[in-house]
């Protein structure tokens, strides 16, 4: 299968990624939809780890032996750090090669485990491992945008059951990333004051739509949530970039999220959800506009043309009824 | 149920309408999804009718008695009339109230009937209706954009398997449409000519990508497709707003919209997808910049936390193959 490329769509400025590797045949688009994970082989359990991609970092158990995190090349990788992420035109068009990395973060041994019922110190390894990749990935030269994000269940886009996570380097800053650094920027040049830090400060202030907090995050349903029992868990210190996590903020996102996708879990009978990290672009890691936080979508609603034509969410539910649900 | 309202959210600049009405119990969403078409009861079959909402504009069957499309106001519109659109201050934040109108034009007295596999007449008859409710709706002082869309099947977002269509005009644009119209006007302002034009004189030049064409209208999978056979329908002619089609445009456009629905509906198994008409926004429909369009989404993929994270899209397939195989 040839490579994948990049092209930008002219009327939005975005960038849309071909992934060839992930091709079907067009006739198999008929039966189509994501492949199950075959009840009987699971590629991410220990008894099927002789057909492994190779291991790029495991990190031991934390309470008995063996590894707990493994952490390998997606076998059908929608970027590869093999090519470079050089600009060419195309007629009117751009194109670009599909410069990247693309990498499975294969949180347990047990098939059957998810973060919401495994051991906190296993939650704590798990993001131990996102940090290391992390940071690893930052030092790559045409490095430009990290994201790290977990797919649960089918609605969600999830092909295996086996509890992992992933995560894409880009060598390029997507359309939606500037617009939400733009907006910070402006906010930012008005106030001199963090767009993030004040929401935080209102939300903690106005407490309706807190579902939890420790040491140094808060879980809230955010004021415009774009979908039903939206979270997101936003450290209280200002910190641009994810990079930038103590072992304190670790071990307490470890509670905080473990918490969060409990509450799911118990509250709304483990629905599908994604979850994904927003952090600074490359150059952005030390801009005081810029604040991380960990968003969790549960995918209870469908997107439809509405929603398509105009870029606007339709939530049926109300953001405060959803936090004192979640929170109860 | 209480009325809708619409918040900005601050991070994106962008609007999330609430519609309560649609609202189930936070315990209901355990269920969840979309309620199926109840196969023993459509309230859009004419043995129904006595239930149905008020009907607003009824147009004739073109070949035989009877009436072939209806429009009626949404059971449970997401934006009503009855208020307006003003903002005000919430805390640090921006809400309105959710004017607009939210209206259902059920295509066809048959239950089973679709675009694809109706008559050519009844297509034209859709398609007048459509125009004769946007001029309508264009009349109404408060009016700032109208998105005409059509969920086709569950994953599409669809609830009713009745043929059926929806219009919603909203009192704001959104921040995706301004975005869309600020690069046509780059655009424009570089070389003086619509971006669009542009486009389709490349796309006609070089067919790699075109499926079907006729007198007023190309069909094309676009350079940079977001979603698998991703096709786009738009006018030869620069035309910014869809309410200046004319009656042979109308002809031609129920002509090649029911061909590219064909072909999907042959080649794919008649598989889940949106279209909605990309359209000017109010103050916008003169302008040299804009030009509308029809786009065809299958939903054949579905967007996971990448997507989410990024706002870039990954698509497995190559535009030139699907339209090659959407062509032959």
């Amino acid at each position: 299968m040839s490579k994948s490329h990049i092209r930008l769509n002219k009327t939005t400025r975005e960038w849309v990624i071909y992934a060839p590797s992930r091709q079907k045949r067009p006739q198999d688009f008929k039966q189509i939809n994501l492949e199950e994970s075959d009840s009987h082989y699971c590629p991410f359990c220990p008894e099927n780890e002789d057909h492994l991609e190779p291991v790029i970092l495991e990190l031991p158990n934390p309470i008995k032996q063996g590894w707990q995190t493994r952490v390998v090349e997606n076998k059908y990788p929608v970027l590869t750090p093999d090519t470079h992420p050089n600009r060419k035109m195309n007629g009117i068009y751009v194109t670009m090669m599909g410069y990247g990395q693309h990498e499975v973060i294969i949180e347990s041994p047990h098939h059957n485990q998810d973060i919401a019922t495994m051991p906190l110190k296993a939650v704590e390894t798990v993001l131990e491992t996102y940090h290391q990749r992390y940071l690893e990935l930052m030092t790559a030269h045409e490095n430009m945008m990290i994201i790290i994000f977990r797919n649960h269940g089918k609605k969600a886009g999830a092909s295996l059951k086996h509890p992992h996570s992933q995560i894409i380097m880009t060598g390029i800053v997507p359309q939606h990333i500037r617009l939400r650094e733009r907006e910070a920027q402006r906010y930012y040049d008005q106030w001199a004051r963090c767009l993030y830090c004040d929401m935080l400060y209102f939300e903690l202030h106005t407490e309706t739509r807190i579902i939890t907090e420790n040491h140094s995050f808060v879980c809230f349903v955010p004021f415009a949530a774009e979908v039903p029992f939206e979270m997101w868990i936003i450290p209280k210190e200002h910190q641009a970039d994810f990079g930038s996590i103590s072992s304190r903020q670790k071990a307490d996102l470890a509670l905080i999220l473990k918490d969060a996708l409990g509450r799911l879990y118990r509250k709304l009978n483990n629905p599908d959800y994604n979850y994904v990290i927003n952090t600074a672009a490359r150059y952005k890691a030390e801009e005081p506009q810029v604040h991380w936080y960990l968003q969790i979508r549960p995918r209870l609603t469908t997107p439809a043309g509405f929603e398509i034509g105009s870029g606007m969410n339709i939530n049926p539910s109300i953001p405060e009824l959803d936090a004192k649900f979640l929170r109860s």
